[in-house]
C-alpha cells in the first residue's frame, strides 16, 4: 500500500524548499518510507477533484490506501505516528515533542507568514513600508523567546524529533529576510536541521522538480 | 495525580469564553476530568517561573504530575489522547479527526487572529480602515470553503470529535464581527457546539472567575 503525497507542479520558490510538501517529504524521508508524488498545478488546485481531498485548496496531501489527509502537521504527525523515527516512545517526551509541533506551527509561523503577507501580498499598498517593521518585530518577539529555549542544546527536548522539524522548516522561511541571522544559535539549529541526510534528500527530490519544470517551461 | 492549567487572572474578553483556557477546560470536560485552575496576571506571565513552563509567555498551560504542556492545540490533542471520548479509535478516522484539528488551527484562525490584530492592536494606524476589509475577506475565502465541506452534517467527520471542539472554538471568536452571520450552516455549528454540556460547563467555569474578578477590582 504505497503513499502518494501531492506538491505544486511549479514551485512558487522555483524549489528553495518552502513549499510544504519538502516538510512530509523530510518526515517520509527520517521515517525511511517511499512515496510517490502526484503534481498539481495551480488551476488544478481550485478544481473539484482536489478540493474534495483539500478543502481549501492547497498541497500537500496525503494518500495511503483508503486514507486520505491534508494539513502539513496533521500528516507529519501521522506519519510520526505510524512509523518509528520522529517521536520518542515515551509517554511525557511524546507529548512535549508534539507540543513544539504545535509551537511551531501556531505561534511561530504565523508572524512569519504575515511577513510575507506585507511585504509581497500587500507590496503595493501605501502602507508597506511603514508596516514592514511592525511585523518583523513582532517575528523578533518570538525569535527572543524561542532562542534562550534552546540555548545551547542540539535540539529542543532531546533527540531530534518530529518538533524539531516542523520548527527548523518554519525557521527556514526567514533566512531570506536576514531576521534569521540575528539569532546566532537558532541559525545554526537551521542548519543542523538541514545537515541531516534525509533532509538532503527532501531537499533534493523537489529541487528536481522545480529544475526540471524551469527547464520544461 | 492531578491536572493543572493555568488561566488569565483578569481576561482580556471579560469572560466571553475566547481566552483559550476555555478550549482546554471545554476538552477537560468532554472527558470527564477534574481539574484545577492556576490564575496567571499578565506581570506574571512575563517572569522566570512562568516562562520556565510556557516559554511564549502565555495561557493556558497543562500540568499532571512530572508533565507540563503548553499550546492548546497540544494539550487539547493530550487530552483526546490520554482519555477517552474526543478522537475515534479507528485509526484512519482519528487521524481525520486530529487533521481538523490542525485545520482549525493553522487554516481557519490565523486570517481571524489578523482580524484582531488589524483592528484592535493596528487600530491607531492610518491605513486601518482601508486594510480591515483585506483582512475580513481574507476570512471569508476560508469560510467559503469550509462551509460546503460541512454542509448539512451535524459535524465535521461523524461523531464530535476534538477537531469539531478546535474548529467551534476557532469559529465562536468571529461571531462579534457580524462575519459568522454570513455563513448560517457555519453559524449553527457554532451554536451545536456551545450547546453541548461540556462547553456549557466550562464557559460558566472561566465567566464565574471573571466576573469575580470583575466585582473584586
Amino acid at each position: 500500500m504505497g503513499i502518494i503525497i501531492t506538491a505544486f507542479e511549479r514551485s512558487p520558490d522555483g524549489g528553495k524548499g518552502l513549499a510544504r510538501d519538502t516538510r512530509v517529504r523530510w518526515a517520509l524521508e527520517e521515517v525511511e518510507q517511499p512515496y510517490k508524488v502526484r503534481f498539481v498545478s495551480f488551476q488544478a488546485m481550485k478544481e473539484p477533484a482536489h478540493l474534495a481531498v483539500h478543502p481549501f485548496g492547497q498541497i500537500p496531501t496525503y494518500e495511503e490506501g483508503e486514507l486520505t489527509l491534508f494539513e502539513t502537521g496533521a500528516i507529519v504527525l501521522h506519519i510520526a505516528t505510524r512509523f518509528g523515527g520522529l517521536l520518542p516512545d515515551v509517554e511525557h517526551a511524546r507529548a512535549r515533542a508534539i507540543t513544539w509541533m504545535f509551537a511551531a506551527l501556531n505561534t511561530i509561523e504565523p508572524p512569519i507568514l504575515d511577513l510575507t503577507t506585507a511585504r509581497i501580498h500587500e507590496g503595493d499598498k501605501p502602507w508597506r513600508d511603514e508596516r514592514l517593521p511592525l511585523v518583523a518585530d513582532r517575528v523578533r518577539a518570538r525569535l527572543t523567546q524561542l532562542s534562550p529555549r534552546l540555548a545551547d542544546a542540539e535540539w529542543l527536548d532531546g533527540a531530534f524529533s518530529a518538533g524539531d522539524l516542523m520548527m527548523v522548516s518554519v525557521l527556514l522561511r526567514l533566512r531570506a529576510s536576514g531576521i534569521l541571522d540575528e539569532y546566532p544559535g537558532l541559525a545554526d539549529y537551521v542548519a543542523r536541521g538541514e545537515a541531516r541526510p534525509a533532509y538532503q534528500r527532501a531537499f533534493a527530490a523537489q529541487l528536481a522538480v522545480n529544475r526540471a519544470q524551469a527547464v520544461a517551461g
